[in-house]
């Protein structure tokens, strides 16, 4: 019943057990099989490998789904290290499977912190062959934890000591800050280094791409990125599709509870909160919606949603799940007045959504581990609540994360900004860019016979009439499908 | 069982029965307690009033929605006249309250193209009290109408005779060259002094709004404008909750049809075809799509409809709903080749999306008019098909367009828009706007309390967090909702 | 605006308006083909014509629908006289077709209760060609109204007068008493002739179907009944997927509400509950339940909805709907309470279930009319509600009804019933009862072609596996579909 | 990753892995909070003890929620062995946690045919403190296992040896009849006395139920059996809501495939396929059904599913769920004609709807087991279809089953009918009885409050209104629910 605490390191990789991997080899070429955008990709560029030789870092969940993506960088040249971005979500038979064929790959279901930014360090470190490091020329990252080691190193080196001496707000910021004392002294000046062969970083969630736009607007962005998540084929697919798949994935195989009749609270109605309460109500729970807001607020009113405030549903709502990106929403003060046995979750990208730390350190809480990523959190009063996966995303943590079809669509977009970010490295400034509407249609149009779909083509006369080619792009930019 | 044809005209307006006055009164005291942001607006400018005497031309469905939006624009100052842009869509007991409280009406359930095309100039003229006629300073538009008349009556002026003189693709076009010609001789020089006064239009639907982005691309935009339709409040609200409400209500009044069971092609998967779909499949219809567009066409197999082309659902589908705003989608062809008595109805805002001309023409076709908007064709064959309004806009030609609640939400962009292009008239361009998110997020927040939701408050640590301000906007422009 | 009140009775008929006839007939024309089921007995019967020159009494909605009924009953043999079993019911197009048909039909839309029982007494009234009457052979009977009559009329010639000489309990119930001392005086000993001709009743709802089995139960039934309700194509279908379609359409055709984001408030979870509650809910609404039944209470539970008391939704829901076939369940003190203008009105079978009459008598109201069937009462407070259909059905009222594909299932099993009732009349005891679940499955199968399903036939092997025939009957008796 | 073939019997019990006791016991808590009506019961009639000394056989899928329904009928007074009703369905840490309470459990995931039946025997055999066994005074049953081989052992011992020697349909027939020759070997007049003391079985299952009543209608029913399936608050809710929650979940769990934007086939749409159904569309699938049944069929259309034949759907679906009761519904000529990597699986009680045999023994065929439960059958073609749980319920096979607050309703049902069969087995006949509407509408009773629902009470006046009790029951017993 315990994930693997020692990896089983012994080439260039540290993986749980790498006996899975014919077991996760048998997955990846379901996978393929599921991801018709990727292999599509794979296929058209095989032959002109336009990353030959590319030195690409990846920081995303090491899935099975992440396999067949990493496979694909490698099919079209890459030069592929890889991390997970998460301490729950790597499925270490893929992990196993990647390293089998070769591939460094660093990550396994259940680190600790200091383990996880040691990962992180190690798909940075590209060796030299002398014995020493380079950095990657391209990251793939998912929250954005790469872009953020390199920045930070990269001000140490500048001789910008303020951070790494800063009291630290979490033990995460604490580890981090360990970390760069160590590379500083082991490895001087290596930051510098990797930033003069950096090219360009794309990136794939809200809230990566939240910290990439801060940072470009306070001019520290030290090279071009790309905006995967804000493509309609990532936004308005992976966040609201994938989390109406893998949501109640989750809450399924951590507690095998019943939805139907449940009060279910969904904070948040971004494309995320929108599929989970889509996928609770489903289910036959009653789904209460919390916003910020009034736009969203009232697209979940015109759904048939109650809006109101966490702290109106406590002592009613049997399940809470966060979805918004922001931090101290479920807080210690909402759990202790919770129902007995609620359950509380997060499926957004980082675990401050809820604050786990203050619960733990809550005077009287006692914690008892039902299995892997599911305690119970016993208070004082007697009433208890179930945390899944610390906090962490549950649909990673307690389940397999999107399934592969969605993720197709998002590892497409992946790819074809790294090979955009390659092509143009000698145009791009150190801003955030999106990928072409014209790319986008056709991450689309990738996935859309494997379904079955048979599109409707425009005749000259209608293009003409719509001032739309043909062949598209169909929308004007502001378009929000 | 029949319309008016004949307009009551007898002070300033043409309306089919002033008699209706009282009925469309009470009907318009029941929608102002359900249009809670465009009473709030009046209640927050009438005080000021912005539009102080601000000639203001309408183009817009005369409906009791309508009304308490011509009220509202009167309220803040407003000197107002307005046409219906629908042959259909006027509901008579709204014009004939309208036109009893002396605001110029020109509008009737029924009207012939002249009569349209007529009342349009009867509501671009205000009279000037020396026996001729001023133009508006500010233009509401719905489709374009106004827009194209004073455009093309100023480009006939400015000496450009090519398009008047053209051959017509449709009775309507000629109509409003013949219109063009008999204002050239009777008002020698009136679009030029049109031109001059007038200071901005805010344009409502998706159609209008393309040809102001065609018109402002080729340079030949005569004002500024205020693309309302692309406010998140309306694109995502109207057109999408709209049409599920209204779509329905048209088809039901039309003809009482059982939806259950029935296979309905909805074509276009934008938000009205979102909207229109959703309706027919929670009737339990079996929705089939079309769409030209890869990520629509996606999204439309996410949601679990089968996505095809109109060919390939002939003698399989009883229902046929045009959304798509472009033309020639349902065609002869193919209305002969449906199953017998198959209805086939459009939601677009232009009626060429159905080839009814060429219909009508068919050799051996049979008219039955069953009631008004409602009529059967009868194929040489033996088959029939049932046409709902000619054409045009079902909910509004069969039933009574959308309900206020919505409509608020639309007519608050209007109205937050008459009073942004008067108050930046000497600093906009001639170019097409958006509405500030600020003002977006406004629209949203006038109609929470209504409906009784209760947002959440950000604090300033959350703020501070996601750097947005504690009051909004809260989103990047590029998110989509 | 006015719905007529004075029948223009010529013949041995008053309808509202015989003009209406050609509409009634291109309507009917046009149900023809979405009622499959009618359509197709006529064809088997009509040869054999199994109700030859059999009286038959209809009580039931004179509807388009119910035309097919009638002319489906004279195709195959029957002497029809029918009138409406409620007073707002009647479409008066469709009566007028009947009319003009020269079959006795006697209804309109906005009958005072005076004249509805005398509508029923029409419609009972066969001449006798000597000047006097008999009655029916057979009843179609729709809440039990006609069957009431009869039972009532025998009790007092039995010479038990206690019921017509006892204080009425509301104004109908006088009004019933009314008529049948009149018909004492004006034709001795009509109803023992009437019960002597009198072979059996089919009823078409669980209102009127309660009513048979309390008469069987008390040993006081006087002919064979069948329970047409309890076909599962009646009450799975009509009660379910009928109100689903048309409960909506009531509202609509009434106020034009936005249902989106509204509160409404279901009584009652049966089949109509479940249908009404669906459609709100598709539609945006947010629906809470009330319930008296744990196991009914359950499924709404599990289905999302809330559940509650009416009294807990006081001032925050808009829209209130009856379902239970039980009285007093919308309450004057409940009104009063209600958020202002929050929209009440029931769909069950008789109006006692909103308290109508307290309303109207309560000190300080004010009744404005917005149009037929729909009033606003103004308390003394200020506070409005809108009352649809005076209480009485709101999609018979202030729409349509249910449409016409669904009601060919429940009047394919009426028309069953009367050829049953018909055919094994010397066989049949006076008990109720139920269709054999064959016929059941017969009137399924003959709709099913019409929307394209295709059905799986049993092997001998399976049919032999599962111990049923191949052609059916398939389930137990117990079975709850 | 694999399943534990060889038991850790030790004590009277034979489970996998007795130290994942602790682990069971901790999801034995959890589902005793989720279980209101089962522990409802127990506080009842623990102090009564009603089954005090009542050796009780219970063959039903061994999982945590059946752990508290073994600890029920315990606290209640009975003496206790349990088995599987399937090879799969054990979870291995339930088994334990009831093995480690003393109570002997036979079971665990996995078991060989042989196995199975070994198990059957050893919860039917109770010690008899002298070496030998007496058998179940009561029995649990869930398909009937139990009860038939009590009937097969009984005829056989009766002289009847024609069906223990005639040829078998599939190998599991064959295992039977070995182990009854076995038995009649070692244990002589067995059967015999095991029928003398056995007093009442209840039935479960759908399956279970068709085959008493066809032991009934034979005259061969040997005792009195409860329908516990027919309990509305079983068939209607486990049936119906638990395959909504656990179908998607057995999908996912094993194969993490998308569904939305897939086509699915549910064979059957009786409450099992109308709550597969239900889930699949919510995720976005497009689901067609498949039926024999003419009433079910026009349910399925009405909700707007395609109803066509499996053979019409080969090559376009992509999954396909069997849910029917009936035998040979996706045959060997099916899967070799599907899609490629098509998912096949059963829901229904037996795993004889798929040709899973056939499918073994089909020239060419490749088996490649991807892990426990989920095999990939690769077809000479190329083409390969994936099996879940070799053909067993999927919910079982593959996840957990139902979740266990529905399952608190059928095994309240369960528990009643067992305290029901031992208070009346002197007056009980030989029949298949169902339980009173009271005991079902008190089941449901005891579930409301744990999900929040408020009941509303009936007047005295109401209830006379409608003629029943205030206390219930309150429906007719043919009404549908």
């Amino acid at each position: 019943m315990n994930a693997p605490h020692q990896p089983a390191a012994a080439g260039d990789y540290k993986v749980a057990d790498l006996s899975l991997a014919d077991w996760g080899r048998k997955e990846i070429d379901i996978a393929e099989h599921e991801m018709p955008g990727l292999m599509s990709i794979r296929g058209k560029h095989a032959a002109t490998t336009p990353l030959k030789g590319v030195r690409v870092t990846g920081s995303l969940h090491m899935t099975i789904q992440t396999a067949v993506l990493i496979e694909t960088l490698k099919d079209i040249g890459a030069n592929v290290r890889w991390a997970s971005c998460n301490i729950f979500s790597t499925q270490d038979h893929a992990a196993a499977a990647i390293a089998a064929t070769g591939t460094p790959v660093f990550a396994w279901k259940g680190e600790t912190l200091e383990e996880y930014w040691d990962c992180t360090l190690d798909a940075l470190s590209f060796p030299d062959g002398k014995g020493g490091f380079l950095g990657p020329q391209l990251v793939v990252d998912d929250g954005g934890d790469v872009t953020l080691l390199i920045h930070k190193g990269y001000e140490l080196e500048q001789g910008d000591e303020s951070w790494v001496n800063s009291p630290s707000g979490s033990h995460e910021e604490q580890v981090i800050k360990n970390l760069l004392k160590r590379v500083a002294k082991e490895r001087p000046g290596y930051w510098t280094r990797v930033v003069a062969d950096w090219k360009g970083v794309s990136e794939e969630t809200t809230t990566g791409v939240h910290r990439l736009y801060q940072l470009a607007e306070a001019d520290k962005l030290l090279v071009p990125a790309i905006n995967v998540n804000d493509s309609v084929t990532k936004s308005k697919f992976d966040n609201l599709y994938g989390c109406r798949e893998s949501l109640a994935d989750g809450l399924k195989r951590a507690l095998d509870v019943m939805l139907a009749g449940k009060v279910a609270v969904v904070c948040g109605y971004g494309d995320v909160g929108k599929g989970c309460a889509a996928s609770l109500r489903a289910y036959g729970a009653r789904v209460i919606v919390t916003e910020i807001d009034p736009i969203c607020a009232l697209q979940a009113a015109m759904e048939g949603y109650e809006v109101t405030t966490v702290e109106d549903t406590l002592g009613e709502a049997d399940i809470y799940v966060t979805t918004t990106g922001n931090k101290d929403i479920i807080r210690v003060e909402h759990m202790t007045a919770m129902k007995d046995q609620a359950i509380v979750c997060n499926i957004g990208h980082f675990d401050n959504e809820i604050q786990v730390d203050a619960l733990k350190a809550l005077a009287g809480v006692k914690q008892v581990n039902i299995k892997p990523q599911v305690d119970k959190y016993v208070f004082a009063s007697g009433n208890a609540i179930f945390l899944l996966a610390e906090g962490r995303l549950v649909n990673l943590g307690c389940a397999t994360g999107h399934p592969s079809f969605v993720m197709s669509n998002s590892f497409s977009n992946q790819t074809l900004a790294q090979i955009d970010l390659w092509a143009h490295k000698d145009r791009y400034e150190n801003r955030v860019y999106i990928l072409p509407k014209k790319l986008d249609e056709e991450v689309a149009r990738l996935h859309l016979e494997k379904i079955g779909v048979k599109l409707t083509r425009l005749t000259a006369a209608q293009a003409d009439y719509l001032g739309v080619p043909v062949e598209g792009p169909y929308k004007p930019e502001h378009y929000r499908y």
